[in-house]
């Protein structure tokens, strides 16, 4: 086969080396932006007279040929070609002769892969902070739903304080503002046009690279060459941030999966995203968020992969980088289909309050509010109070009852100080109502917040 | 051992348990963002009347001696007080008496680990980012020194093009600024105060949450408190721009170990900076950098190690989240250290200027600069003036000698279309300087460089 | 500080290099494997007339009192000795003089950290595969108790089909006896000696490495010195196996924290191996489990770290190895502690037999004997029959009852073929019992799987 | 989309849930491993008279049907069909009715897929053995021709010692065999059968699972249901022993691409395996070993992937577990694809022994055999050898020579006990045979070291 670059070489390489070296199998999926990529370098040199404008008009004619028929799927791809640059541009040439051979002048694959793959990442960056609003949007219509629907809050998996669902799903809404934010903010250091570099040191020829960057929509043009065709820190930051939305999906369908099960039976999903068992037929498996949760493995490899690679890299390109797309491709396309299936399954799923409810009259949750009211009512030191308090669990336990349902005279046995005020505490509605203070879970403030999420999602529209 | 939650416990926790469950060994390292902390949340309570005047001046006091007891050495450390926290406040009691049971009221440990940790982090970032500053000033001074300074610009380990090192050490300069830029970023994100959230749904008592924070430095309060008592996307920021910076400084380093070796011979570390062997005497050994490459994979592996931990954990605390600190701590450490000891090796070593020069005539440099006048002035086709280049560079390589002192008659021979002025071109200083576009390796581009991140650092002067 | 290869070095290490080269602090650790080593080469040396007898004896007095001074805590280690074999080595020459430094001969630091490291994996696999024999023999006594306790076996965290808990709990042995056995192979090929490979390429001197190998108890001696000096994938294997280990601890402490909560209470954890909160005075927290699983993380960690330094590596050693010993270090530690403290959970842990049996009356689980009933007695093929007990399992849901408590009649309904001999495989023991396949859940089946195990413990007693 | 699990369900599953739900795209990779499960699971059931001969025959037909339209391409692969047992399955009942509907009786997809897989990682596994050892022979005939080729041994990528050419590859022979080792043992781990486990707790058929183990080459079955149906060790295994030995074949790479450097010079990759530059036409690319040491990357990747899957999963199958193949799949084909290019690359390479021995010039490297002269041949000890031989080093270096050129005068004056014989041990290539100690560089060591690996592959012969 007969390289671009085969100039000197006396052996042509062989097929195996082919199909190893290869990567136009996966990076012709940046096939827009290489040819975008082209047509603002060639207009470039057009205004720069290193193009004439009739080979201008030649070129963009042929890319727009090339491009019609990759999409039409007439395109030959083959891994003879090496890359994706190297197929479109053996193809163009093939189409318009010479000044196909013009158009790499003054770039070298080297800035062109490192402008193809950023613009991916920056398009993809978008898309997945889209989807993250969806999902948010979603959350926001059940968390709305369910601001008095009461719900154990746990710490250790164990009862700790009634809170309501709807507090509990903003805790989800607060870590994927935080995965938006991130996802902004490495857009921002991303927005950088490597387009000009060249090889690894600039070029002679008279190019301007603030045109190319402004026709490609990049905020600036990159500082210093060497650096730029070597730079993959934008994919380590999509990988990362990625990875920490993944762990929220995680966390998050842990719940679901726990919440489904016959012991919790704090939700139902839908028989749409359920599946069943090839061998027991009464199950509903919450397969979507065990997927999910599994599939937070995969992304976290290809952030640990990446940052294996790019390790210890002497300057500047090396052929190690090419290893940066596939991780990158798989773990977007995992972000995107895991964020949809998300909120679908739960747009779908059923909440059975009642259970969540019934949940809380176990646990003696109200034992916290016991311990404030000795605090605040009969000026006991909080730490004397939790070890009253701790007395009281006890008693609730030795009658078989739970704390909220104690009589007075109990109480009052323990502790002298105690007055029978203190009942209205332990109801456990007025336990979540009762945690007034930022942030918290009573209904009032649950609703500030979801008010503060819905603000969020209007000032970041698109 | 009797523990401060043991009211309703029967047996008293086992030494095994308080070995295996304290964090107090480590977490101890916190100690005044937690003195700080309960000052801070003492005078809110104060402000509030939720303590007298008294009890916060009591309090004061006892925990400046606490702080003067642990900075002199005398408290005692010990696993039966499980962590941080409780040692403190037990130490306090001791001193103050009632006072001090009363200062936890309205908070929980699940915030105050939260606030101690997140400070302690928000100091470190700010620490990292001056010691990345001053790095990059040592850099900046020997980068200016070398603007003309010739060394061979590589791929894939080969000569590639003649640049200059002072642009082969922007290289540098560009990714750590991007380290700071991330560092920065993060910082924003994690400004935001915890205290007050208790264990996980607010407190009823009416504190001011807004006050402890203005107290403490944060910009804002947690949205919700379920999410910021779980919540360690702050811990996972830091380490994964520490894992990235480090992977940068894994790069460097494998320059210099290269650039040490008999074969490059570019530069030599100073007898500080390097160590001997125990057998060999006449080695000198990189050691600084070959020990801050493969510090590069302790770091990758906290941020591995948190990652896996949070990873499917229900809401809210669970005891797995104590995993965070150890990894964040030795991450930091690791960071600092590194970026101190680069730092002088960079000042204290020896750039053999000469060497760098002569390894440039080795390798054709100047083939790209031939390719480019033929397009330029004879007005070939790239890919065309790239074929009769390699021909130009075969007969080099079968004369025995570099591209670069080639005589005119040969090159004439392989295409008719070239001119003797073809010569200019293809020396070595000249192929450096004609590369003037934008981020390019000319001197006068470097210098442009330069000033670039003499600015940047200017304006992010603390 | 003058070290001991300074003889070529003008200026002096600088502290701030000692601090970041020196692994004295945490390689000292190894001090008896080192004086071990050194005994074993000086046996050697004064067999094969490199050392006298009288050098012998002289070294063999100074090592026993260097290893005393270490003990009693009076020998100084101090960074500027760099590592422990200088630190050792540099203590020797002081009491004995000429002799110390005539045990060096014919070896390096490369081959002495070999020795010494692998050692001590060696020692700590072993330790390990102790612990886990012991954590077995603890879970059969549990095991042993439970072979008729019905408990629900579960898949997708949906209740599946009635198994015992001894037969649960046979899984973990299952595992643990894998974990056992990869440390065994990783023990046998590790246990090759690497002393006498000096700095990488061996030595003039006429040693006798078969000689030291089997005074250290080696099994044989590296076949070459180069890849000894720098192969640490003893290390990585140790890593691994205890990474394996750690991921089979988290699923059984996933368990066991879900067990623990109300919505199972499958079991309580004792006292002595459970928290409590510094807020909530009722709750009783699995920090025990829930710290094994977080520990998971730090472990994954170590070896992502290990996998990391140890990449793109040139031959032979390199200083980036030093960061091998940190983390295996960590890793042992943590298996060590993380098994101990399991066994006495599991030991002390209460097992609510009541609570996981009547758990199997709910979720259908006859369903999979419906069908088998469906297929054996009625001769329905198995696709068929899934369906038809699906339809049953709906009936029973529409009746609000479990499918082990319906009536004759409704099967009839459903379909004709079904007899009332069916009522008997619905009995929810006699479902369990049913499963006689090897490995099957019947008790029968499960305790032949205990008396595997046992039988298994006795064939690998040490 | 009507599943085959569907009985009890209302609404079909959505599309989207299909495309991400379903394992068919990649999992049909199994289908030979899939249908041979089938066809041992079909005569044990007709032998245990479960089914009767007719069905045997019915099914063994179908499945050779199935098998000959998917290997024509003809069959229709659909995520509707979720997986390929499912697809297989569908298909078979499809042609051959009821009997195929009979066949999943006593099983499971959740054995189906642990035999399916389990197999295939066990093929595989041989695979890699295979192809590791033909690395190891071409390895093993470049290493035969250069046991007299000097080059110079390094530690800290410093001129340390000479050796010879051949014992540097013996190092990579060392390692190649320790993989094939750990392959070897996990080979046998793995090599156990779950058919017949059926959901997780066995079945109440009458079945044999020694027939079916027997029949697909198992050696023994697994001992219990719950354990197996979840258990990923194997595939964890496999995931480590490649990581293991692509981190090996990263070192050999790195090494590759620093000889092929202008630098070193000491090998040339033939142009068969090597690049060209699309700017450069000088440059000639190591493009094979860059990669392979970047493949390194997402072999670690998917290790860590899959660690994260399995923690803190709970028994038995979960659908998490689903993400463990394609992670091996990759893997798998990496390891493959970099042995056999490895292996050519090998093959092809140029050695340029001058350019290694003239490398041995430089750098002392017999300062070594100085200190060794000194404690042999002057009694002196071996660290004040070590120093005097630091200062005859400088004295070289003084006059611009390398210690091997040192004229005997120079030394005599350093210290008056040295003799004209030293000389003798300066000579370089006396240096490299003068290291005869087991394991050592001397060309009569260096040729045991190839005899012991040739001895090895033939005893390991397949």
């Amino acid at each position: 086969m007969k390289k671009m670059w085969s100039g000197r070489f006396l052996a042509s390489a062989s097929n195996l080396l082919d199909e190893f070296n290869a990567s136009i199998m996966y990076d012709r999926k940046l096939y827009i932006e290489d040819i975008e990529g082209s047509l603002a370098h060639a207009q470039m040199l057009t205004h720069q007279k290193i193009l004439t404008k009739e080979e201008l008009t030649q070129i963009t004619d042929g890319l727009a040929q090339v491009k019609s028929e990759i999409e039409s799927g007439e395109f030959v791809w083959s891994i003879h070609d090496e890359d994706l640059h190297m197929g479109i541009e053996k193809r163009l040439t093939a189409i318009i002769g010479d000044a196909g051979k013009k158009l790499h002048t003054a770039r070298s694959r080297n800035d062109q892969v490192a402008v193809d793959f950023r613009r991916w990442v920056l398009k993809r960056n978008l898309d997945i902070i889209e989807s993250l609003k969806l999902l948010m949007s979603e959350i926001l219509v059940v968390a709305n739903e369910h601001t008095q629907t009461l719900i154990p809050g746990m710490t250790h998996l164990q009862h700790a304080q009634p809170t309501n669902f709807g507090f509990h799903l903003c805790a989800y809404l607060s870590m994927f503002k935080r995965d938006i934010e991130r996802l902004q903010d490495s857009y921002k250091r991303c927005n950088v046009s490597p387009l000009g570099c060249a090889a690894l040191a600039g070029t002679p020829h008279k190019i301007d690279r603030d045109m190319t960057a402004k026709l490609l929509g990049f905020d600036s043009v990159s500082v210093n060459c060497l650096d730029t065709v070597s730079d993959r820190d934008f994919a380590l930051e999509i990988l990362f941030n990625i990875s920490t939305m993944m762990m929220h999906i995680s966390r998050l369908s842990e719940e679901l999966v726990m919440w489904s099960s016959y012991e919790f039976s704090f939700i139902e999903l839908s028989d749409e995203y359920s599946t069943g068992s090839s061998i027991m037929p009464q199950k509903k498996n919450p397969d979507v968020p065990e997927l999910l949760r599994g599939k937070t493995g995969r992304v976290y490899g290809s952030l640990m992969g990446l940052l294996t690679v790019m390790k210890g890299l002497p300057l500047a390109y090396n052929k190690d980088t090419q290893e940066d797309k596939e991780g990158v491709f798989d773990s977007v396309e995992t972000a995107l289909i895991s964020l949809e299936i998300l909120k679908e399954a739960i747009k779908t799923m059923e909440v059975k309050s009642h259970n969540m409810q019934s949940a809380c009259s176990v646990g003696h949750l109200a034992a916290t509010d016991l311990a404030d009211y000795l605090v605040e009512k009969c000026g006991i030191p909080f730490r004397e109070a939790h070890f009253i308090t701790g007395r009281a669990v006890a008693k609730a336990e030795e009658l078989g009852i739970d704390l909220s349902d104690i009589e007075f005279k109990y109480l009052k046995e323990i502790d002298a100080r105690i007055d029978e005020d203190v009942l209205e505490y332990l109801v456990l509605k007025n336990s979540m109502n009762a945690r007034t203070s930022a942030g918290g879970t009573s209904t009032v403030r649950t609703k500030e917040q979801l008010e503060f999420f819905r603000k969020f999602l209007k000032d970041n529209k698109q």
